[in-house]
């Protein structure tokens, strides 16, 4: 391949990425809407914000749904991140509901 | 909400968790597709892997298309995490294509 095909090809697969990016982050709100709401039921019901075994749920649920080509512990690595960052957003929330109770 | 509509719907809620990480995997893995062809194309022309601009670039597109609930902080943590995984995965392609060159 020249260089002029080669930086053409690569200017096509970065649209591409960038689409995608733009649907994995109304993917990624979704779910924090989701997570959102947890916390406002998980704070009215007086429930714990951390579950282990809910989280080793999640990322089974991701390793049987991984085909490939990404590896399963980039795959985890991933999801870790991105229950970690949802986890701040539900402490949020969660105290949110709390504070309300109170006023 | 009494205990048990908080845990029917904390379940609720994690059904439709579930299958959202199921969507999430699938555009993770055609991201993975597209950062491989992406390595292939370098590796032939003999391009550099490691482009901090264009990481920028890909951050800035994130940062832009974000609408919350999820901070710009969390996206951006998230991202870049995915970003370093797949880094990974196109330096191998890029290995590939360069032993294929010698064979």
């Amino acid at each position: 391949m020249t260089r002029e095909a080669g930086e053409k090809a690569l200017a096509q697969c970065r649209e591409r990425i960038d689409e995608l990016d733009r649907r994995l982050v109304n993917l990624l709100n979704e779910r924090s809407r989701i997570v959102e709401e947890i916390g406002r039921i998980k704070g009215e019901c007086g429930m714990r914000i951390y579950e282990p075994r809910r989280e080793e749920e999640v990322l089974r649920n991701i390793e049987e749904h991984n085909g490939g080509p990404m590896g399963h512990d980039a795959a985890r690595r991933i999801f870790e991140r991105i229950i970690d960052e949802m986890r701040t957003l539900q402490k949020l929330r969660m105290e949110d509901s709390r504070d309300g109770d109170k006023s």
